[in-house]
């Protein structure tokens, strides 16, 4: 067998379907641009079928991407296969991934299918697939929970038809490592062409042991491709986290004895950038990309650490892309070095008028912040893309002001569409009265969910805020991320960034979980 | 063997020791208190010769806590078992908790001791320790990067002194869990006393497992206690999460067939009283206690969960304690309904005195927000009882504004100590101009690591706003936590409380990690 483990990112399509974590194809292209440069073996860009602006984004990142396989995930029947098909065109490697649920529960109570049904199904989608594109990926959905013989069976017919890549998935993270790594054996066991695929584990972490089922997959089970999420995002508690698959395969190599394609370094960035496009904080004490991973990133001296590294440390901060920030531009940088630094940054903006756009941003912000560095360049060219996207509200100006014992005020002048909005309102703060003048324009009626705020860069109370407003409407979740020295008028931002989701997008389809 | 698992909460001891995360002696006293609604085992409440102040957060929590055992670190000195059995002294159950380094490198690097020193302390502290108490706890530090041989003779020691339980800890995050288990496992078969101890796990998440190299430590290796924290808070990556050990134990009873004495319904109150008073956020996508973990707790109604709960989750979000927030009290609510919702809370306050003050900031509050939460009361009386604790800098009033095209002043009156200062200062924004006003007049130093804002309660842009403020001087970091409607406002009280535990908080010994 194979000593190279395939990583198989799925942040586009499993992590993107997080309530609120939803993406234009803007922001996904940037983070598929990302994933290149970490490395990844195969992206999964999205779900063609489900949306024609997901259709859209999957045929962008197909068109782009080189070195990664491009897959798009479709429900088992030929017109997502067909769709799926047709966004990978453009795609240097292409992959359909298409996905039928297998479980007695899911069959009877969610497609109301029979177990013939369901097999001749997947037989008939994989076949009319294969036809479209030699690399097939097929999932039984809440597979882990299937019965046994029944899948045995429908994983041999799908095989047979020509699926390269059979995938198990724990679709609602009831494994536990030992019985999952078996569960891949005995399948690969029993299943009599099982060495005509390439076995993957797909797992969520609802009991907090996605990593450590996946790897049992693999060392118990004999699967050589991992699905995975940067920063774990995905539904309730998430997918199993890229960077602690690729830590723990690399650290504890003696033990995992697996090759890897993947560019460690890149890890920390592509965790940033995903945080910061979806709005979905790393909490601190998250493995490998959290703010206190590595002892000497939130600049702890310990004793033990000084005497020797390795007495408290495993990996080396650096080798995963922590560096201290740089200080990259600032106010007298010209517009070259401002291009240079997004070409190094894997920024591409589609044409001159957008670099200038872009650039006309930087000079305001480098106005306001002394210190420039990449995590602002990448909020600053984030909200230029969302602007350019849906730019149906927009933020004029903004004055607002707060007094112990006064009521705070504010007043906030607001493109929406042609139309331009002076809207003035009190509030229990600042940033309450500029969303509520907002509202009182706009009547939007959606609820607030989430609001928080991070400063984008450390070390100095200059940071920019970057504020993340999650709204839920009608049954809908979008969030609104956006940036300024000024918390307020960040938020402001957010909260428009906000409703022109709800203004633009389109209802998906449910994928699987 | 006993089907019993030890729940052994170490949140306010090696949770406590992340960086930024040091609590006052009334936090560490609430949280205890939570612990006990909770019902875990043992409380690890401190390290009581690490300084005064632990010491007394110790015996405080000693001499209220009734069911559980409570516990203190210990080095493996006379001074340090004297102190820890000392600030025990008053609890209905007492535990001592004593450690030394046994890996090579531990001993050479940082202790600077030979093997046969360490096992001759090892056996003359636990001798110590066991004639002041009768329920001993021995942890050999980087236990699982010891060698098996040497280990095994400490362990041998240890327990022919009167160890009762030996905890062996995967001190750095290096283990695997089929290792892990197994060396719990060696060391229990070799060691010819092993059966006169209870076994625990010790882990950290630095390779994101420590939850399931735990459960290996328990099937595998025979171990019946578990050492973890609310949150996973801790160091770097942080220590095994307790509501993913207890959650994974109760759903997959069938494989694990243990008994856990923990009401997991107080699982969601303790993690937010953890995450507001530390200041650390919970990611959404963090499994049990994440915003995001039951779909339906963060407003989502999926097409499957609708046809079939069990369709898509395998625990319920009220068993842990997820419930719509409830307004509990609003403007007309009385100070006795305020004194009865703070007794449900369980929160103590110690004098009439105590419970006036904290009436009259809910009536204020109450002026300015229509609905009040539980976590609104828990902010208010967070903020009160650090403000009692160590008040040397206080929050007079604060005024603020800005404009678009114009710079953000801010005008911050405080007291410090007997002396009132007014500040002025202009900055990138509200927040920044209202941190530089008040560090104009302090003039502390201090480097700002973090600034971040989350809404308390959700569902209204009245929510308040509770910032964390992070500050680091001189090797020290320290979290300042303030809430209020106002973000500007919450962020100068924020700041104002970072700055008050670094005036009194006193340099401490660093324990094990």
């Amino acid at each position: 067998m194979t000593d190279k483990l395939i990583i198989f990112d799925t942040t586009l399509r499993d992590g993107e379907q997080s309530p609120g974590a939803s993406m234009t194809k803007d922001e996904k292209l940037r983070i598929a641009r990302q994933l290149e440069r970490l490395k990844v073996d195969v992206i999964e860009a999205g779900f063609a079928a489900s949306s024609n602006g997901d259709f859209e984004a999957v045929k962008a990142i197909a068109d782009v991407i080189q070195d990664a396989t491009v897959c798009s995930l479709a429900r088992a029947n030929d017109r997502d296969i067909g769709r799926a098909a047709e966004a990978l065109k453009g795609a240097a490697r292409a992959r359909i991934h298409t996905f039928i649920a297998t479980s007695e529960l899911h069959m009877e109570k969610k497609l109301r299918m029979t177990r013939e049904q369901v097999l001749e199904q997947a037989r008939l989608s994989v076949r009319f697939a294969r036809n479209l594109c030699g690399d097939i990926e097929f999932s039984p959905e809440d597979g882990y929970r299937s019965d046994v013989d029944f899948l045995c069976r429908v994983l041999e017919a799908v095989i047979a038809e020509g699926a390269t890549t059979i995938n198990v998935p724990d679709t609602v993270g009831y494994a536990v490592p030992e019985l999952y790594g078996n569960f891949i054996r005995t399948l690969r066991e029993r299943v009599p062409n099982s060495d005509k695929a390439i076995w993957s584990v797909h797992c969520h972490n609802d009991l907090g042991m996605a990593v450590a089922n996946s790897l049992a997959g693999v060392t118990i089970g004999g699967a050589r491709q991992v699905e995975c999420t940067i920063n774990g995002l995905g539904e309730r508690a998430g997918n199993t986290s890229l960077e602690e698959i690729v830590m723990a395969v690399k650290t504890r190599r003696d033990y995992f004895g697996l090759e890897l394609g993947v560019d460690a370094s890149q890890i920390v960035p592509a965790s940033r950038m995903v945080s910061q496009t979806t709005g979905f904080v790393v909490q601190p004490n998250k493995a490998v990309v959290g703010a206190n991973a590595f002892a000497h990133a939130s600049g702890i001296h310990q004793d033990g650490v000084l005497k020797a590294r390795d007495t408290y440390e495993i990996m080396r901060a650096e080798d995963v892309g922590w560096s201290a920030n740089k200080i990259v531009l600032g106010k007298l940088s010209g517009r070259n070095a401002f291009k240079q630094r997004l070409q190094e940054l894997g920024i591409a903006l589609d044409s001159e008028a957008e670099v200038n756009a872009a650039f006309a941003r930087f000079k305001d912000l480098a106005d306001r912040k002394a210190e420039i560095f990449d995590e602002d360049i990448l909020a600053l060219v984030a909200d230029e893309s969302v602007t350019k996207e849906q730019e149906h509200y927009r933020l004029v100006s903004l004055a607002q002001s707060s007094e112990t014992g006064e009521r705070p005020r504010a007043r906030v002048v607001f493109a929406a569409g042609a139309v331009e909005h002076h809207a003035d309102s009190d509030g229990n703060g600042p940033v309450d009265a500029s969303l509520k003048a907002i509202e009182s324009k706009v009547g939007s009626g959606a609820e607030l969910l989430l609001y928080s705020v991070n400063a984008i860069t450390s070390g100095s109370t200059e940071s920019q805020g970057e504020v993340t407003v999650r709204l839920q409407l009608g049954g809908r979740v979008v969030n609104g991320v956006g940036a300024d020295p000024d918390i307020v008028v960040a938020s402001a931002k957010a909260y428009l960034a906000a409703l022109n989701k709800l203004h633009a997008a389109p209802e998906r389809v449910a994928a699987q979980g």
